[in-house]
């Protein structure tokens, strides 16, 4: 669904966040401020058609609905306070990657609280700056909001508003639970993935001929501003550094066991062997992602051939036989006159839907 | 170019490297043999088109031009030896990811080394077995030969020539840079990105639903078979355990330099932005990927309007000025009559294009 946006906003930050936002509410007809302390990456977002620059008008409106501070972490809570001192809007949201420390420092500084809702759409890319925006950034991700207890429930349902709008699905979480859930999905990751990507940096180029998608997927978010990302991660600092430590014991422990192998002592392979378990495990976690077969369910591979109607035939005999298929993957290799349809049934049909599947012809395997 | 292949083959193994061989020197004539432990895995195979069913057939015909071993580290030499035993083929090769182990091992064996070329295809998938197999697996990719001394002349010629007839690039490196180089560039990630996994098994939902595409790609890898891998990482044990050493002390240090700076040390933030700077240079070795701007050009940024011919018009300008454009990347979000244009030129000429792109009524930003 597309929410009615804000009637105005100010967005403070044109980098690649504030100018998508921009983008994202002019989509939905907000009139748009922008200022950026860069007044050439102001101009280009508003020549980008992201709103009117303030510094290009000399002066934005009266008080806007919302405005937006589109900024690192701890630039938010002066940016805030000098705003509201200027009475810029009648609530205010940032977009920061970490939320306690923005909201601390706007405790500290004296903000008005009840108009102040602290925000982060769960969104990026490796690029920044205004020209890296897009207006459908936010697009069915997350967009966390963390009211606090001095909000006014009309400032809480302004931010939810404008996540709509944006396109995003708000998300109500503590700035506790926020900074210690982003330390975990994005910030160890992202160090975990630039210390892979060190390694390469003076790597022989008959070793880095040899990479594939693999590490290519593992270092891809490595490639992002190192400013940016050391500010982000100095500004939740005590989550990451925790469940970072837990990763570097875990590899260090991998590490001691690999070396135990080494001198040819097999018995250390379990802790491999429990570890890659434990991270297939983790991997299927992920909403979205099947990872691996759902247990209850038992596979039975079939050879069909690669023309239209196959697929409905077998499955018309299948359902004949009063069996129900749960899943079904087909894999097919460009090229071959035939695919392989993977189909899942519970454990207590395998029988049935073998035997009709090889009286029909079909070449099956359980 | 597709190289032609062996008059005929006997394949070893029906998993996914196995099979994918298999299909790929079907298609270009080769007479296929397959066998696998598994009755079931074979005949997939087979049914597939991948190949005669040796256990089908009864017996493989005489000796074949070439012999694929295709199955974990460990398992080659003696599989080697029975084959040579037999007779199965004029030469043989393998497809296993570590080369040092099992050459080791067939010379324990007392192999005949004159006829086996190790040989290792740098492609896979999160899958494996039969279904899963493809015969494009290895276009493009690099295929490793590690020949040995004892090699004839024409063993090495006829693995060089499967390789090709598979769509790969034969690369020629000893058996010992061949580990070390797999080591930094596929299994170190792996484990790194089991662990990164490992740590989401036990994570609250609400944690897991803020996931996006960084730790989906930085995790993807750590899907793949808990079993195989622990064969692949014990048999490559030293090289893989000392480069994973190493990225376990990295981020042991970025670990304690967090907890500094979350005790309000703002000193220790070097240790992050020095790893997140070497991380982003590293990424930008993997070849075919622009690790952030070349160092030597500059960027200008150009609003243009999203119609036919624009660009060229740009273009033409810019050269008519005797300006020479580099490199030029376009972004564009969707729904935008505008997009951006990236032009990136040696630095000596920054002025002139901007006031050529300023004159022709174009918003510039450098």
């Amino acid at each position: 669904m597309t929410a009615s946006g804000p009637g105005s906003a100010v967005v403070v930050g044109a980098g690649l966040i504030g100018t998508s936002v921009a983008l994202a509410l002019r989509a939905v007809g907000t009139q748009v401020w922008l200022s950026d302390a860069d007044p050439a990456a102001e101009q280009l977002a508003a020549d980008m058609g992201a709103g009117e620059s303030v510094r290009a008008a000399g002066q934005a409106g009266g008080p806007a609905d919302i405005a937006v501070l589109a900024m690192p972490p701890a630039a938010v809570a002066p940016e805030l306070a000098a705003a509201q001192q200027r009475g810029v809007a009648r609530c205010y949201t940032d977009v920061a990657s970490v939320k306690q420390l923005p909201l601390a420092a706007a405790r500290a500084l004296g903000c008005d609280l009840t108009s102040f809702v602290p925000g982060h759409p769960l969104s990026g890319r490796e690029r920044s700056g205004p020209a890296a925006a897009r207006a459908d950034l936010f697009l069915g991700r997350p967009w966390v909001i963390c009211p606090v207890e001095e909000n006014s429930a009309a400032a809480v349902t302004a931010v939810a508003a404008l996540a709509q709008a944006c396109g995003g699905q708000p998300v109500l979480l503590s700035a506790a639970d926020h900074d210690r859930y982003v330390a975990l999905v994005s910030h160890v990751p992202h160090l975990v993935a630039a210390a892979v990507a060190a390694g390469l940096e003076h790597a022989p180029p008959e070793a880095l001929q040899l990479a594939g998608q693999g590490i290519r997927d593992v270092t891809r978010i490595a490639a992002g501003s190192p400013d940016m990302w050391a500010q982000i991660l100095s500004a939740n600092a005590g989550p990451v550094g925790e469940l970072l430590a837990e990763v570097a014991r875990e590899l260090d422990a991998a590490a001691a066991g690999l070396g135990v192998l080494a001198g040819g002592n097999d018995d250390a392979r379990k802790v491999l062997t429990d570890l890659l378990e434990r991270g297939r495990a983790g991997v299927g976690r992920l909403p979205g992602k099947r990872g691996g077969p759902a247990p209850e369910y038992a596979m039975v591979q079939v050879v069909i051939p690669d023309r239209p109607g196959e697929l409905a035939r077998l499955f018309q005999v299948v359902g004949a036989a009063g069996v129900n298929i749960e899943d079904v993957d087909i894999e097919h290799s460009p090229g071959l006159p035939v695919g392989v349809a993977e189909l899942w049934v519970r454990p207590e049909s395998v029988d049935a839907v073998t035997g009709v599947l090889a009286a029909g012809g079909w070449p099956v395997r359980r």
